[in-house]
C-alpha cells in the first residue's frame, strides 16, 4: 500500500483569518481550509482544531469570520494570527478590524474580501470540528488577488502550525 | 447588510476528479471543494451534489478516490468529467485509470496525485453532501504545478457546472 503524504501537499488552498467573539473577548487565527458547500442558501465549511481559543469562541457563539487575505499580506501579520495564541496576547491590538453584524470581529487589514456566518451545522471529525456556516454578509475589499498557501509555501517559505489540519511532523516522516 | 456574493470567487480551490465505483458501474465527476480535516488519522473532505451519479456511488460503495488535476489539463478533459453525466456515457472510454485498492477507478491521465479515501462520516448540508474519508492510499505521481480554479476560471475561461457548491447563477446575479 502506498502512502505518500505529499500528495496531500498537492491540494489547493487559501489563506484565511477566521475570527469569533464570545462575551466580551475577541480571537482570530490562520485557516486553510475553507471552502463553499453550497450555493443555494450560501454556505461555507471552516475546519478548526479543537484546541485553538478560535474554536472554543465559534462553539460557544455559534458566529464567526471568514477574512480572504491579499497575497501582498506580510509574514509577520500571518505569523501574529498563524503561530501564537490569543489565550497569551490580544492579537487585534494595531490591527485594523471592524465589529462584524453577528459580532465577530472581521479583519480589514490586508483584506481581499470578507464572509460572516452563523453556524448551522458542525461535524466532529476527530481532532478538529468542521463548522458549517450560513452567510450572513460577504463582501469584496480589494482586487488584489488573494493568497495561496502553495504561494506561502513556496515563495514566502512559510509552514504549517502544529494544530494545522495539513501539518506535516516532517520530523516524523523521516 | 451587504452580500456580495464575488466574494466568494475569492476562496482558493484545485480541480479534481472525484470517482466511485458501485457493483459493477464506475463513475468520476470534477469537483473543487476538497480539503484535508485531520493530520492524526489522515482524512480528507469532499462536498459533492446529491443529484450526481458519483454521490451514489459514494454513498453506496463508501469509497472514493480524489485525481488531483495538472495545470496543463485540457479543457476537453475537464468538459468530459465536468459537464456530462455518467448516467448517458462511460467517461472512463479512452482514459488511463487504475483500480484502486478499495475498487474506486483512480484516473491517472493528468493526475499530480491522487489519494484513495474511505467514508469514515458523512454530513447532510441541503442541496450537498460532505463526505469525510480516511485516506487508504495516497501517491504522488508528476510534478507537474497543481491545476488551480483560479487558474481555470482566469487563465482557461472556465466556468462551474450548475450542481456546483461554487456555481453562481448570473442571469440572477444581474
Amino acid at each position: 500500500m502506498i502512502f505518500d503524504k505529499k500528495a496531500f501537499s498537492r491540494i489547493s488552498y487559501g489563506v484565511y483569518i477566521i475570527s469569533s467573539k464570545w462575551q466580551d473577548r475577541i480571537n482570530g487565527m490562520i485557516a486553510t481550509t475553507v471552502f463553499q458547500v453550497t450555493s443555494e442558501p450560501s454556505a461555507v465549511a471552516v475546519t478548526i482544531n479543537k484546541q485553538n481559543l478560535t474554536h472554543e469562541f465559534i462553539e460557544k457563539s455559534k458566529f464567526f469570520s471568514i477574512t480572504v487575505l491579499a497575497q501582498e499580506t506580510s509574514f509577520n501579520f500571518i505569523g501574529r494570527f498563524g503561530f501564537r495564541t490569543g489565550r497569551e496576547f490580544d492579537k487585534f491590538k494595531d490591527v485594523s478590524y471592524k465589529e462584524g453584524i453577528s459580532g465577530s470581529p472581521v479583519v480589514i487589514d490586508n483584506a481581499v474580501g470578507y464572509i460572516e456566518a452563523e453556524v448551522i451545522s458542525q461535524l466532529d471529525v476527530g481532532t478538529h470540528t468542521i463548522f458549517i456556516g450560513k452567510v450572513m454578509e460577504a463582501q469584496v475589499i480589494s482586487a488584489q488577488e488573494p493568497l495561496t498557501y502553495a504561494y506561502y509555501h513556496q515563495i514566502k517559505g512559510g509552514k504549517s502550525p502544529k494544530n494545522a489540519p495539513t501539518y506535516i511532523n516532517e520530523s516524523k516522516e523521516k
